[in-house]
């Protein structure tokens, strides 16, 4: 290994840092149409009559469609995870009767620019019957709630229940209970760069390429490919090389993937649409939002005996899968040994945008009530908050750890690998835990807020079906690897030359990276849940091991030797140093590959080197981390001033640790908006109150506290590279671990911090709570 | 084995026979422009200068460019079968300074619309400088000849020499020999839809996508990808599913494959070209023009002692290839015992359209000269001339039989398998030998002029590099064959669906078939030389094979069972005939293929189904075959009334006997306009005389005599299907057998019949001759 695990300059910079990046709203498409959707502004509503004649009369507008213009397409976008319990309700590309929420897209215009489009758009009319809208779980699941969907029985999509032990009667019995109740607001991915996509009929073929900011090119095709009733091949998914970030929402699927292709099938032109950032407020999904009411048991040692917890979450309007809510429940108990688990999650349905996975996933929210609670059973114990976990923790002899309960496959949740105990007191030192200790006591003497705030976690990652790659030796003597999965700035083409220049025993010059397009590779499942350098990471390993052997063998042919003796220096194979005995990359390709027209190959040469390998992991790997806060709160701004950050990390080997980092500090400012900032308010009528950046508080750069991060490499042994997934550890326990540390700060007002983001608001009301009461 | 070797009705033939078949102009891609070539009127000539101001201002011109203008891709197009002691002088694709052949490229005008095009080509002023030019062998070869390119030493590209045992010495001390001089003239490919051209550039990727009516799109790729200095995967090549025949003139490369796509990149716009029948006859590479001097030795009984072959072989202005000329020297000996040979070969530069492999390729010519000598012999010897070639043939029990001379390869040139008694008995019994020779003895008391010709021919086939295949489970549950290689109307979409079909025990109907497009696999040479049934072929069967594997395989872990209990009915893999226990292909896809997100797959499932075979054969197959011939002839007038004419035909096991009736029966019209028809003229000065069909007369279904057609299957133990070649059986030795015929029919004239075509002007010349003489 001489390139895994090397800092390596990322060889995508070049281009992004001198602005030679390459969006999909830069494609230069020739004689492209351009679309923009008219969106229902109503939270719920029955669409009585859309007239479109006006708008089709406006300059430059070619087509309008609205939903019941395509009937054909109007076939429900599947749930992404599925629950044999869920009650579905059909989410349409463009629902031709009923709109669910504002945002929804109700018809298309396509015009010669955006800018005549969005004129036209103005000149539909749309006749709406409104009908009563739910704009939280509390009112979905209140008593008489008006219903989200007409026609349903009540507005839980699926309650998931987890269970483990006898939770019941151990908190009947446990010398010590406490309970809480928590509240994450929702958040979103907020990537740079909106969702976008082009289409090209290509008439010669009846085929249709697209190009599309996708996490999930496969995902993307299979989805059109049952839509459309079309041959897989048919439909080319191309996720550009340059994607301005995904963070999750682009590993779903919309229905404008699936209106704007028809759009350009049906016209036989080509059409782009690029999200406008107001449309991604009111279209993009989001998640987060939940409450949680858990309830612990605990003896006088501070040993958790057992924990319930009863989950509201908001669905939003349509269920696009059930992955969050699943997650959710497996993540409650964390790095701790809890003999008796309970959790009850009621997904609802509001009407709000659909939610799905954002960046940590429905695990901040299941780590934020959890480590809440370890605080609360702390102070109530008067221990201290690190000493509580450290009981409590897993053991670092104790791997596999079985949970108790199951993963979303039907599995006994196992963790594979971790030293959490490890990775605490690391964090801690880092921190000078004792030392901020002393401080805060100084500064409490002083009358000033000064709080430390812990949270340790675990993430499921790295997880299946699988992923492949393809290593193919280029007719230019070049190694071109091939994945299915596509990048959205993680670094891809960097580190799986990487991966596969160890494998091959080649320099990284000679390798070049391609990705997210179906037509490379067949198959593939896509960009999510911080599984691809576990999946797709030990397949390259794995196609290049095969492909150092074509190579070897090949040479060997040739040069008439035994393939031991070969070496490799450069892009040249070479017997025992003579230059006399070497073959270049290029000579093989030359013989085995480029062949003679009409020439028989040299006995013993296989044609054709190209070589590919699927991994599928025999289940998930688990990351982990423990964040630490040092905060100092002013309780009558409700200003926090995070003073230090330590964030300790273990996602088992690192291919490449400065992209690692880059991962772990982004998500980092993640999910310090998570915590403090991010909150995009619905009314009580489903209309969003935060849809622009001036109501909606995006963290900058000037908002991320300093931060210490180190790392702690646990090989995860499920796959050969020993690797795990890196790309949500940053977030996932820092609403906690900020919210933690500013009850810390409070304890002697005997503030309660209860809601996700700790805004300046919450701390006002909640240190005003606590002095009233 | 229930499906090879059915004569399944063509998949093609529905949308070909009802008008849909889609040809490269047939490709509607929007915003094309339409390119038209300026061609060189001169046989050789130096270019001075080209104004084309005036052209640049035609209404509707996009651009005009002189080989001047795109000085970057004036790289020469290499040679296809390349020798080391070849003089090559570089073809560019539109030479800037100096020209070889009218016809040749000078300049592109792209305009709106072809007319337009066409327009302007007029005012484009080109000042040429006329040189001195060869049209003909005998030219080029003549003492103080013109230079077909200026500065060269001589006119001859390269001499290839055969030698076996000791021809000089067996010849002088022969007891009998026998000398002639044979003509093969010139004939083209004349595909029914011409070459073509059209290329998008992708501005959102540097990539160019080429549709191109070749019959090796790989090839092209690797030629573009080294001229443009571009990765094969920027270089996408598409052969549409229809191509209206190739021939071998498709299987070339050319200069407007070149210009066309360039052109297209740079205008950042779609340009497409179709060459016109006008540009066919001047520009489209062409064949066949030979001259032998032949000498045979035998003894008293016939038994041939020792053959030498000079031949002078007609390059064309440019060596594109020197598999003609090299088939040429090693198709002399043909299906005979012949322990001395000697071939020698000049290949000539001319100032005509390059000539490379036209269907039978080098064959024709060669069998012409041997079957003429061995009638010659028969008639020297007063024997029968089938008799004489009894005595000559290689036994069935003689295989593997080497020839003693070289294959272009290197190897010894080895006939694999093959029973040419049985096929020349075979085909005089069906024609009704005696009774015709006791016709000819009573038509020629009556004055009249029957004759009978017979002609034995081997044809090397099937022979390497390699083919590949891949074999996909499509997520619709479809099994995908896709190809490399390209078809132009062999039926390819259900030779190779009835392929697989056997190997995977599945009906055709669940089976499809793509081809010809670079972007489905990455490597591939090309449909030429009878080659794609033997290559391909094993190709698909054998990943097929594997696919079979999977699917059982998989099934098997589904259903829990032993793989050996399931079998296969409709798409269903089914257990014992339980209908319970039993997985469509679809189920299998679903699993494997399309997996669920964030689901591990079940224990023991291997993900992506797809399997790769490239097949390489050890060395060429050699198919073979006796045509005979029953003519009356006119000497008065010179006509030629074919009475009767059969074919006895082995290319092995046959896969779809149907088709290849329809090969070797096309086949056989072609060779009959070689025969009797064709002939494209130039003048001394290069000019071509029969630049149309008013002066070149193509075969029409109606000059094509009724022929009957049998078969015999000697597998060839090459490859697992036994399976030869099948293509150009039926051209290669009609000519020697009509020419035969006629000589026979002529014979009490003392008529010598020594050029092809034997055309009434060639027959009343050899009689005025004979009389004369």
């Amino acid at each position: 290994m001489t390139m895994i695990g090397k800092s390596v300059d990322r060889r995508e910079d070049d281009r992004l840092l001198t602005g030679k990046g390459r969006y999909l709203d830069d494609l230069e498409l020739p004689g492209t149409l351009h679309a923009a959707f008219l969106r229902s502004p109503h939270a719920h509503a029955r669409i009585l009559a859309v007239d479109a004649a006006a708008a089709r009369q406006a300059p430059g507008v070619v087509a309008v469609f609205s939903g019941a213009d395509l009937p054909e397409i109007q076939k429900p976008l599947a749930p992404k995870v599925m629950h044999p319990k869920l009650k579905d309700f059909p989410r349409l590309p463009m629902p031709p009767e009923e709109v669910h929420y504002v945002g929804e897209p109700v018809a298309i215009v396509v015009a010669e620019s955006r800018y005549l489009a969005e004129d036209a758009l103005e000149l539909i009319e749309v006749d709406y019957e409104t009908l009563p809208a739910v704009a939280s779980t509390a009112a979905a699941l209140a008593e008489n709630a008006p219903l989200a969907h007409s026609g349903a029985d009540d507005n839980i999509a699926v309650t998931l229940v987890q269970r483990s032990g006898n939770t019941d009667e151990v908190l009947k019995s446990a010398p010590h209970t406490l309970s809480g109740e928590f509240f994450v607001m929702r958040g979103g991915g907020h990537s740079m760069e909106p969702r976008a996509v082009a289409a090209r009929f290509e008439p010669a073929t009846g085929q249709v390429t697209i190009w599309d900011t996708t996490q999930s090119p496969h995902y993307a095709r299979q989805q059109l490919s049952v839509i459309y009733e079309m041959a897989e091949d048919d439909i080319r998914v191309i996720a550009p090389a340059d994607v301005g970030g995904g963070f999750g929402p682009k590993a779903q699927f919309y229905g404008e993937e699936v209106v704007v292709p028809w759009v350009a099938i049906k016209l036989g032109r080509t059409v782009k649409w690029v999200e406008d950032r107001q449309e991604n407020f009111v279209s993009t999904m989001m998640e987060r939002s939940q409450t949680h009411r858990i309830e612990v048991g605990f003896d006088d040692d501070g040993h958790l005996l057992a924990v319930r917890d009863y989950i509201e979450h908001d669905q939003g309007a349509y269920c696009a899968g059930l992955q969050v809510p699943s997650i959710t429940t497996s993540t409650v108990p964390g790095p701790y040994r809890i003999p008796n688990i309970h959790t009850e999650l009621y997904a609802c349905y509001t009407n709000m945008v659909p939610t799905s996975s954002v960046r940590g996933a429905g695990r901040p929210q299941a780590v934020f009530a959890m480590e809440r609670m370890m605080d609360r059973v702390a102070e109530y114990l008067e221990l201290d908050p690190a000493e509580v976990r450290r009981r409590n923790l897993i053991q670092a002899d104790e791997f596999p750890y079985r949970v108790g309960i199951m993963f979303r496959d039907g599995s006994p949740l196992t963790y594979d690998s971790g030293n959490f105990p490890k990775l605490l007191e690391g964090t801690l030192e880092r921190l000078g835990y004792e030392e901020a200790r002393a401080r805060q006591e100084r500064a409490r003497a002083e009358g000033r807020y000064v709080g430390i705030g812990i949270a340790v976690y675990v993430e499921g990652c790295g997880l299946g079906p699988y992923e492949g790659a393809k290593v193919r030796l280029t007719n230019q003597g070049k190694i071109l690897v091939t994945l299915a999965a596509a990048g959205q700035g993680q670094g891809y083409e960097t580190v799986y030359a990487q991966i596969a220049a160890d494998a091959l025993g080649l320099d990284m010059e000679h390798i070049e990276v391609a990705t997210g397009d179906t037509s490379r590779i067949p198959f593939g499942q896509g960009t999510f849940a911080s599984r691809i350098t576990a999946t797709a990471g030990p397949a390259v390993f794995d196609a290049a091991l095969q492909m150092r052997e074509r190579l070897v063998d090949t040479a060997a042919q040739l040069l008439g030797c035994d393939p031991a003796g070969l070496s490799f220096s450069g892009d040249r194979a070479t017997l025992d140093g003579d230059p006399e005995k070497s073959m270049s990359l290029l000579d093989i390709a030359r013989v085995a590959n480029i062949g003679k027209h009409g020439i028989t190959l040299p006995v013993g040469i296989k044609p054709g080197i190209e070589t590919v390998s699927y991994f599928a992991p025999e289940r998930a790997a688990y990351a982990s981390g423990a964040h630490a806060a040092i905060v100092e709160v002013d309780p009558d701004t409700g200003a926090i001033d995070v003073q230090n950050y330590v964030i300790g990390h273990d996602c088992g080997n690192v291919i490449n640790p400065r992209l690692v980092d880059g991962q772990v500090l982004g998500g980092f400012a993640h999910g310090i908006g998570n915590a403090m900032y991010e909150e995009p308010f619905y009314d009580a009528e489903g209309q969003p109150q935060a849809a622009s950046y001036l109501d909606y508080s995006l963290v900058s750069a000037t908002e991320v506290p300093p931060v210490e991060l180190f790392h702690m490499h646990t090989p995860s042994p499920l796959n050969p590279l020993g690797v795990k997934g890196a790309g949500e550890g940053g977030t996932i326990p820092a609403p906690a671990a900020i919210a933690n540390a500013v009850e810390d700060a409070l304890r002697p007002l005997r503030a309660r911090i209860d809601r996700a983001p700790v805004t300046p608001a919450r701390i006002s009301d909640a240190v005003y709570s606590a002095v009233k009461g």
